[in-house]
């Protein structure tokens, strides 16, 4: 924290903080540290409704809309100026932790009340209006797609089709929101900057000893589903060299793929999660086995390269087992880098706290990943431990969520007193 | 076929073969060559009451056993002299042809019939008594496992337990043979030799241009149902060095099987036909791959020094994949010689039809390696065309399908002549 205040100062309050963690992990939370509040479950209703009631205690004007998704609005500077968005989910991973996403949307909270507060202590107005928002199904885990709701914002899904989205019972996403009250009917508008903070979910800032991160990057994906098609046959008689085994040519592909992560450092992940084999069958020679086959990297040069040797892969696996191979879907995800303005405004914080962020790319997805396609916006990172998330044991400890907070506090104060110009010129901001 | 009448000559009569062959043919016969008259069945049940209905016209003492296995006595030598069987089966495969099994059975009549009558013709008193035999569910398709008739004949798999296996309906065994009339309750002993003439089931005597051939060996197999256990985790975030991938080492372990065949020339085979990955999602890291490995050989040095390559080879996958394994199963079946007195005499028949039998190995299971345990036993096979069997292309010419016959004539009229002496000595017999 800085010792000397300066024109900017705002100090948040941890006590707060953590009471707010605490309060909103009664909803969905074990004794073991474990959390399941699936979206739109009552779990979720209910944290829900306890941030609403935070939002009209502490006068945050809440909306609702048609996806559900829930904003808190802090209007401090007049219709017509610039909005500051911060916020991220309150839905979870059954069985996962308490911090992913409830952070981010707490410390919004927490963030925006000090900024607030420190604004009015000095008699200053703010040139931003803020606005916390809970995002609808970050996870993915009730309902397919992930980030249903910022995408729905942010214009790439559709809202009628998201709106039919089906959990495993049958239960589809109008039908959730009914039944939990959220079925909104506010039009919030896109900000002119999104800010999330978020664990980091992998073990880098633990690692380094580092309390502060910023996601400069989202990588891209590739994704293959792809079938080897062979010749079935009895695994007794038939000789070896007639066999036209599929399931041969995957497990080369396979041993390729991983073989060519080597050549990129850490630039490149790949993976074949899912393998299906027919008929799969112990003395069945198998005739076919599809793979489904990410790559991914924040490069997307390296990407490009690594498509075409898989490629290159995919025909010399058939070859070697004499097989056919047939491109089943292709799903392209481009690579990206967060908004510059706003790296250099958590830069310019994070200096003010002692903590330069460590440059981080994210590679599952984030609600501000929806964000980037329509307005400057990044993902802070605080540490958690082993780099577990999804888990029980997730963890972040009270000083990190507090230091964090802290760090996206600061930034908002930027924006409040500097406005827009904090992200770098007018032209560079869209 | 034999120019110069010898002591024992004996003539088959092609027509009645084929005749038999087109009549039996017609239950679960297509029009496109199919056959499928699986184990128990409608088909196969009115097959089986044309079978009696042929021993009885002809001579032979019906009897059928608990478990199903039809036979058709001819006593030639009285109650105290050796018995011959010779047979197959006349289950199918489903959508299979009409040869496999069903020829045997059919040669086993007209040679047997041949036999007598031209001891008859000449007034000579038999060495032997013979019985034809038709083994309940060869195939393995209805019930599992294959061979099930001749296993109980064999004692190597109890009748309880037998007929309580269920088809994928429910229906065990015990009903389906009650439902077409089979349910018998005779004892059949255990004969002095047991001989099966099949069509090859491969492309050896095809390719050579052979026409008569002997399974002298029959393969061994050893199976393994192997699990590696790696770890779940994100197939986004989770840095490539970190992942414990149990389907990268289920790629390893399956190329490097595949690759030490080549050490072996033809004479091992290897195979992973089935593989079970978990949780088999296409953005999670597998954490469970479980195959099911066979190694195949006719010779037991051969699949033992490829058994113990193959626990180097799942230590070293598990290692280089930074996983655990788990062997769940082993399945050994040994390798094993027919008797070399059978092969003789085979050899002898094959002389006298200008034909010396090609020694070929069976891998895929016939139902004299079930007899083998208890009798000498051997197949004769046929050449089919171009290796096809279990389809409705599976073809056998009517001649190569008279020659087979012919020869097994042969072999039984050496056997009646000189009774068990034709085997070797008695000594060696057992």
């Amino acid at each position: 924290m800085p010792e000397t205040p300066s024109p900017s100062f705002v100090r948040i309050d941890a006590a707060r903080l953590h009471g707010m963690m605490d309060a909103v992990s009664r909803f969905g939370g074990g004794g073991d540290g474990s959390m399941t509040r699936l979206a739109l479950s009552a779990q979720d209703g209910a944290a829900r409704d306890w941030l609403g009631g935070w939002f009209r205690g502490n006068g945050f004007t809440p909306q609702v809309d048609r996806i559900g998704n829930q904003f808190g609005r802090v209007d401090l500077a007049g219709g017509n100026a610039p909005t500051i968005m911060v916020g991220s989910h309150l839905d979870s991973q059954p069985n996962g932790g308490r911090f992913d996403g409830a952070l981010g949307v707490v410390a919004a909270c927490e963030a925006i009340r000090a900024v607030r507060a420190s604004l009015a202590e000095r008699g200053l107005r703010s040139a931003c209006n803020f606005v916390v928002a809970n995002w609808t199904n970050e996870e993915g885990a009730r309902f397919q797609p992930s980030l249903l709701g910022s995408s729905v914002f942010a214009g790439q899904a559709e809202l009628a089709w998201a709106l039919e989205r089906r959990d495993g019972a049958g239960i589809a996403v109008d039908e959730a929101l009914a039944a939990i009250g959220y079925a909104g009917t506010d039009t919030v508008p896109v900000p002119d900057a999104f800010i999330e903070l978020h664990i980091e979910g992998g073990p880098v800032l633990e690692r380094e000893g580092k309390r502060f991160g910023a996601f400069t990057r989202y990588w891209g994906a590739t994704k293959y589903r792809l079938a080897f098609l062979g010749r079935q046959a009895h695994t007794g008689p038939t000789p070896m060299a007639e066999r036209r085994d599929a399931l041969l040519a995957a497990a080369y592909l396979i041993a390729d793929l991983k073989d060519m992560v080597a050549d990129y450092g850490l630039d490149l992940h790949t993976s074949v999660g899912r393998l299906e084999v027919f008929p799969n069958s112990p003395n069945t020679v198998p005739s076919e086995a599809v793979l489904f086959i990410e790559l991914r990297s924040g490069a997307p040069a390296i990407l490009e390269e690594a498509e075409a040797r898989l490629r290159t892969f995919i025909a010399a696996a058939a070859a070697r087992a004499g097989v056919e191979s047939e491109v089943r879907a292709i799903d392209l995800r481009p690579a990206g880098a967060m908004h510059p303005g706003l790296v250099r405004l958590a830069e310019r914080a994070g200096a003010r706290n002692d903590a330069p962020p460590r440059p981080l790319d994210t590679i599952g997805g984030h609600d501000a990943i929806s964000l980037a396609a329509v307005c400057p916006a990044i993902v802070l990172a605080v540490p958690c431990r082993d780099g577990v998330m999804h888990h029980p044991t997730e963890f972040a400890t009270p000083e990190d969520q507090a230091f964090g907070t802290q760090v996206l506090a600061d930034m908002l104060m930027l924006l409040a007193t500097e406005g827009l110009a904090a992200l770098g010129t007018g032209g560079e901001v869209r």
